[in-house]
């Protein structure tokens, strides 16, 4: 173990790696939401992952949330006549212990599998946003179960959350999704990157919000992982952002006769392109603008967007699409 | 940031502790099992953590989950009709997540007070334990809701599980209480632990045995905290075992008329106090015996078992009882 450390650390000319994991990666769409089903996800994600790490990238990972955290909400809910529900921050910190293990379990296997014993961690993430971001006063991430108009209103009074109605299927609690500022732990996922893969800022981290002593206080709100793995690879100043979604290669016109899809952009055809609406919100939109973000700080570094399938074909520069400053 | 981190660093001939905190450290017992009422509790108990790094001490720390992990399960269970419960391995992570989160919130935020910017972290961590441990042979953990004996039987018929009256409240499954191994992220715990307070085997660890080909899945158990913050000080060569728990001192013939408070054991008097039955298990014995065991392995070192309010005394060697070899 300790010789595979020593020569991890020697590779010190490696080529680091931010990887955004999106849900896909962790939970089959549409299939049965069991920590089993899961778990088998994951394992195949974490072969992709450790093919990765074997062509000598460094990797820090960031993953999604949104189905695994949505399930906790409803599940704590759902039993509040036997157990307190928890609030959102403490949902998040729950998913991040339970995706983040998944992870760490699978991966630690799949770089075995492949003679490379090492380390991998998850560091329970907290990420502060800024009490004044407008999010907060315009909040539209819905989370947990639907409710009726008379039991949203009731709700709203009791406890003053914001209830919005939610594609025609009833009404749900929205919640803000803030820009990401800080990751408290990052010293450490520092001083671990050299040496062993971390597992971070999971959902985008547990929001918080940093008092003027100091005090960080939790606050329910959503904070794009990809924002947060953008942040992360700037912290850590990464030669590659790499997001993975469904798709090999963003698409201009998409699902049109005329979609075209891109193998490279720079951020001013990026920026024209989001000017366009190509890419919608909530989906690839946040993808490409955590790209932009990172391809425009850091001239001559770059961000990928494909497919956790793509992604080794892609970081060779044969597939994906290459998001860079120009 | 830096600047404390540095001469956290040069300070290497500092003591190092390994602090467990039982559950009256997390949650008030018979006091509201929210979240919000944990926080308030923990913002109390690092208070006194901080207390402590104050003192020079470089401290790693370990939690129990009782109480946390038994709710998951409740509200899993309870949720089964809307979401698919979640396996007792993954009710443990979730668990690491909740309560290390509000551990380095906290901790941060008193050591912050204190002038001291430590970075705190969870890493949620896995615990190797045999197959082979004749806990899994005779379950005696009970975990989850109760039921009636009709219930337990369908439910042991359908699952496997083991499912035993528990004091004469109805019938819970019983889970295994394996002797940790191995923890299995422990490079990085001691890559972290001279610059970073790092919270790490919460509840024990999460169990999991290990796969002749390294695989690593976990299992239905509930791991001894003391035993894996015994464990950990080992692997991490702590100076110092300390064992937080509801008494000042250990008490021979505890609540009869003869009680004797200890000030110190050595190894031999505290197994002869074991073999006359005075340590309850389940509560005092599985302190007493992980402290023998580091004891034991490490002459000249000590452990000290005491309440959190008496922490910072009890290191000065003004009370608690302490447990060294001979």
């Amino acid at each position: 173990m300790l010789e595979n450390l020593d020569k991890k650390v020697a590779k010190d000319k490696a080529h680091m790696l931010v990887v955004a994991l999106g849900g896909n990666a962790l939970q089959e769409s549409g299939g049965p939401a069991t920590s089993e089903a899961q778990h088998a996800v994951v394992t195949k994600t974490c072969e992709y992952l450790a093919e990765i790490v074997s062509r000598g990238y460094e990797i820090a990972v960031v993953h999604g949330n949104g189905p695994q955290v949505g399930r906790i909400v409803l599940a704590s809910e759902a039993a509040k006549a036997v157990t307190p529900a928890m609030p959102f921050d403490v949902c998040g910190a729950m998913s991040q212990g339970y995706i983040g293990y998944h992870i760490q379990q699978c991966l630690k296997y799949a770089l075995k599998k492949r003679n490379m014993a090492i380390p991998v961690v998850t560091i329970v993430t907290q990420m502060v946003v800024s009490k004044d971001d407008p999010g907060f006063k315009n909040p539209t991430k819905p989370i947990g179960p639907f409710y009726t108009k008379e039991e949203a209103d009731k709700i709203a009074l009791e406890t003053g959350y914001t209830m919005k109605e939610d594609s025609g299927r009833g009404y749900r609690r929205v919640v803000a999704s803030p820009i990401p500022e800080k990751i408290v732990e990052i010293d450490a996922v520092k001083k671990l990157w050299d040496t062993t893969i971390v597992i971070t800022a999971g959902g985008g981290g547990i929001p918080v919000i940093e008092k003027e002593d100091g005090e960080l206080v939790g606050v329910p709100a959503v904070i794009d992982k990809d924002f947060a793995a953008e942040l992360l690879a700037e912290n850590l100043e990464a030669d590659t952002l790499m997001i993975l979604t469904e798709v090999e290669k963003i698409a201009i016109n998409f699902n049109k006769p005329n979609q075209k899809n891109l193998d490279k952009m720079t951020v001013a055809e990026a920026e024209d392109y989001v000017k366009e609406g190509h890419f919608a919100p909530g989906s690839m939109l946040p993808k490409v603008l955590a790209a932009i973000k990172f391809a425009k700080a850091n001239p001559g570094k770059k961000a990928i967007i494909t497919s956790l399938y793509n992604a080794v074909e892609a970081l060779e520069g044969k597939t994906g699409t290459v998001i860079i400053n120009k």
